[in-house]
């Protein structure tokens, strides 16, 4: 089912680890136009393109949180059950990440440190499409409560009757999120950027997309708004060794591929025997799946790569930089310790991706399209800013100013040693004449 | 000297606070020009940039190690001695920020953790032109070499001589740093986001820069490489009461306003005597500026605002959320919890910009233009990203498990279902049959 490839050598690890091009770029002018009308007409551009893109009428463009709870209240007990225990994870895991002050006295009378400060506004899209995505609503929405953000905005397509989709609507209570519109697409982003006056401007823009979000997403962060990370299609890679068994393999490898035709899976293998035994299962497998034909698509642009030993295996894993990474083996402790380049790694054979894709507490928005190598995935910290300060006594700066005024002298900038020079000579001036030579 | 605003309204702050717009899309065309250059022609079109723009015929484009020894030995002890004792308090700063292992144990079974792995490949950029700035050599290589990036580059602008400045080999030596290119200006991003033969490709560049080194990294990052932030020009916002120093005020606005005619500065004042005699203090201490022409052109663009109140002020600041914060106030440590906008914050009448700038440890990488909104200033974090992990063990997926199945399954993705369900029936046997129904 997928392609496979015997020890390739070293020179060919680049483009095996390729990404098809993304071509955002491309739409750039589009989606300005777009931008361009929300930033100027508001809400009636977003009315506007509702009814062009979505084909939805809006009244207003916001859910009142009466309209949430009415909403929410039509979820089956067991799947408000199973959101109640992930969210639970979740929270649980990110609370773990509250970083705390940091102190330190340089010298006597220097003192610095470090605050997390919530980001004040912060903007969440969640895409629509066929499916509702509300899992992606308790990843956003946990954190940034956690945080403490102020305000915390909800942006997502209405439906065809311009509502909101139950299983969202128990999310967003779950998470704590009171705020939701019916916007979509790039109208929802230029409006979380500009603010119309509806929807208010945020600090911040989280969460997936398609190639039109994401394109705004990047015109809109040159415009001034952050964003969570630049996105792609998602991704898994599977290392596996005779330990493994393949049915788990090859069902991990499915649970990615029907995401899209689009997205990226990759099989790494240092035992033949098993290698074979996945492709066998998948072909049994994908018969049987309900998106087979979105996930034999994805397969056919995947790869099974044969290694000889599990030290190949890592380093080419560590160049892929997958969003997902699976080390199915007994052997998973020790290779964890290896990974240098992923967003999410899943140790062992009972760790499948959607453990973490849903319910386990870990994130599940994370770097794709080889930016794990630089970027973290979503976490508390992406909901917050860490503002540094300091307080100098006099006694401080006194041991602290020669030096300041030194190098402030040698990079030409009298002014900054000179906002040291004043108030050391207030208060020593005995030794005021000595230091004019600087 | 500056424009001088008596409590304005609060429809008025957005205007206040507004920067100048930058033009840094307009540089597109052209500096993607050279950008494509680089990475089609590598090391040739760097040595034709760098002989274009800098006049510098470079034979080779790095500086050895024996020359940047030979350099390093050139700077005079008192300099040295500074430098290395901003060198140790920046250290002492940024070790304090490394992160510990999170490890959460979520249910019996369920074990995630979140590690910071360094970013394998750093390049660093610093800017030329009339001083040497080595301070900052130490701010980026630093924390890149504490956090363990396994390989750190520099590239700065060439000496008219083709060399490099003594103090800046003094500086890179002592932060560690050994692979330096006498390489600036856009060609030097472009080199170290497409690699050439001589310079290797990064995943993240850091560093300050003119216009077009912005718009460079601006378009890079587009093309797949992280940058630490946007970049524009450097800010001071005061806060000042009766309680403050005419003189010390002024002094701290100037040695913002000596940076450059576009140099951001804000007095924002609770006490009109105060305000008057910082006007009078910044046209006296202007005149024996040796860099007396920037600054007042930079004080034409400054605003002093006039306020009631301590509450109105911080407001006001939090709007505009300045790169730097002075809090010239007997009340800082008070204030300083009301800061939720804000680069790097000093606190204190003995407490200069200045002494953030070199050497009281904090870092002096920090969001400008009004991005302390949303980013944090560069701090180790910058250099790692973190890798979330998790283990389940087969108690730990009976009882996440079913959770993972209806979620799934509510958001229309059975393969992920079945990835868990494949391995329940498999050491469940006996639940078999009833969860055939998900």
């Amino acid at each position: 089912v997928m392609k496979i490839y015997h020890n390739p050598p070293l020179a060919e690890w680049a483009e095996i680890c390729r990404r098809p091009a993304l071509d955002a770029a491309s739409l750039g002018p589009a989606v300005n136009q777009i931008l361009e009308e929300v930033s100027r007409f508001g809400d009636e551009a977003v009315r506007k393109f509702a009814l062009q893109f979505d084909k939805v009428h809006l009244d207003r463009l916001d859910i009142g949180l009466a309209e949430i709870t009415r909403l929410a209240n039509q979820v089956e007990p067991d799947l408000k059950k199973a959101i109640d225990q992930a969210a639970a994870n979740i929270r649980a895991f990110h609370r773990a990440q509250a970083a705390e002050l940091e102190m330190v006295d340089i010298l006597p009378g220097v003192r610095c440190w470090r605050k997390s400060v919530a980001i004040e506004k912060v903007g969440l899209y969640i895409p629509g499409g066929s499916a509702p995505l509300f899992s992606t609503i308790l990843m956003l929405g946990i954190p940034a409560v956690l945080a403490g953000c102020r305000e915390i905005i909800l942006c997502t397509p209405p439906t065809p009757e311009g509502s909101l989709h139950p299983a969202m609507a128990y999310a967003a209570m779950v998470a704590g999120i009171s705020r939701i519109f019916t916007v979509g697409g790039v109208q929802a982003i230029g409006a979380m950027a500009f603010g119309t006056a509806s929807i208010p401007k945020v600090h911040k823009i989280f969460g997936p997309g398609n190639q039109y979000v994401t394109c705004a997403k990047q015109l809109v962060q040159q415009a001034g708004v952050a964003i969570d990370m630049p996105a792609g299609p998602s991704e898994l890679a599977v290392y596996a060794d005779q330990s493994a068994n393949p049915a788990y393999v090859a069902a991990d490898l499915l649970s990615q591929a029907e995401h899209g035709v689009d997205s990226q899976t990759m099989l790494v293998c240092s035992s033949d025997a098993l290698s074979q035994s996945v492709q066998i299962e998948l072909s049994r497998q994908l018969e049987v799946l309900p998106r087979k034909k979105i996930a034999a698509q994805a397969l056919e642009n995947s790869k099974t790569i044969q290694v000889d030993n599990e030290q190949t295996a890592m380093a080419l894993l560590n160049v892929y930089a997958p969003e997902h990474l699976i080390l199915a083996t007994d052997r998973a402790q020790e290779l964890a310790k290896a990974v240098i380049n992923a967003g999410s790694v899943f140790l062992g054979h009972y760790t499948p991706e959607s453990a973490g894709d849903y319910a386990s507490g870990t994130n599940h928005v994370l770097p794709t399209n080889g930016y794990a190598a630089s970027y973290s995935g979503v976490s508390l910290d992406s909901f917050v800013k860490k503002i540094s300060f300091q307080q100098i006594s006099r006694q401080g700066l006194f041991s602290l100013g020669p030096s300041i005024e030194r190098m402030a002298a040698a990079e030409g900038l009298q002014g900054h040693a000179r906002a040291v020079s004043l108030r050391l000579q207030d208060f020593v001036p005995a030794i005021g004449p000595d230091r004019k030579k600087i």
